[in-house]
């Protein structure tokens, strides 16, 4: 019935951490700059920072980023990075979600 | 930072309805038929009954599907169509999540 119904990944097969469309956001973001900076991060995701610091320690505790303090002019200021687990499990996803999505009629 | 940063749709824009996987699952099969069988349906997603019912009350409710009941040899047949309002979000939906997922790096 599906173009390519063997393909189709099963409901199960989905990666939840990255799926739920704030982590997805910011996960696509990292994906394109070396570190982020948390105050950026709020900015480009208008998430709060509550929000924000809850869905990094969900991609950090899946091993997807790396959460780094540094000090400048004596402020601290914390940076985020995509691990290489964190690209490839987005790089699955990706062609994961591609894999229903390209059966839709545009 | 992002290539259509403008473009990309925020946080609140998606369509949770459709997001969930297996909803997104259902939906993209109804689109491709003119209606499903409710028995084909767990087939087809691998849910069980009565997880599969429930998201089709979802869908129901926002107003995504139809629910038909017919009697085949006097036995009751549940029969699922997608809705035109259901086509468009889900024509929305696979927008706004190519406008994300097209960022990320192969």
């Amino acid at each position: 019935m599906v173009k390519n119904k063997d393909d189709i990944p099963s409901v199960d097969d989905f990666d939840r951490v990255i799926h739920e469309p704030a982590r997805l956001l910011i996960m696509t973001y990292l994906s394109l700059v070396d570190t982020a900076d948390f105050v950026f991060l709020t900015r480009e995701t208008q998430l709060t920072r509550g929000n924000l610091s809850s869905h990094l320690r969900t991609l950090e505790n899946a091993g997807y980023i790396a959460v780094e303090k540094e000090f400048i002019d004596r402020k601290p200021r914390t940076l985020l990075k995509i691990t290489q687990k964190g690209r490839q499990a987005l790089s699955k996803y990706r062609k994961d979600i591609e894999q229903i999505i390209d059966n839709i009629p545009e």
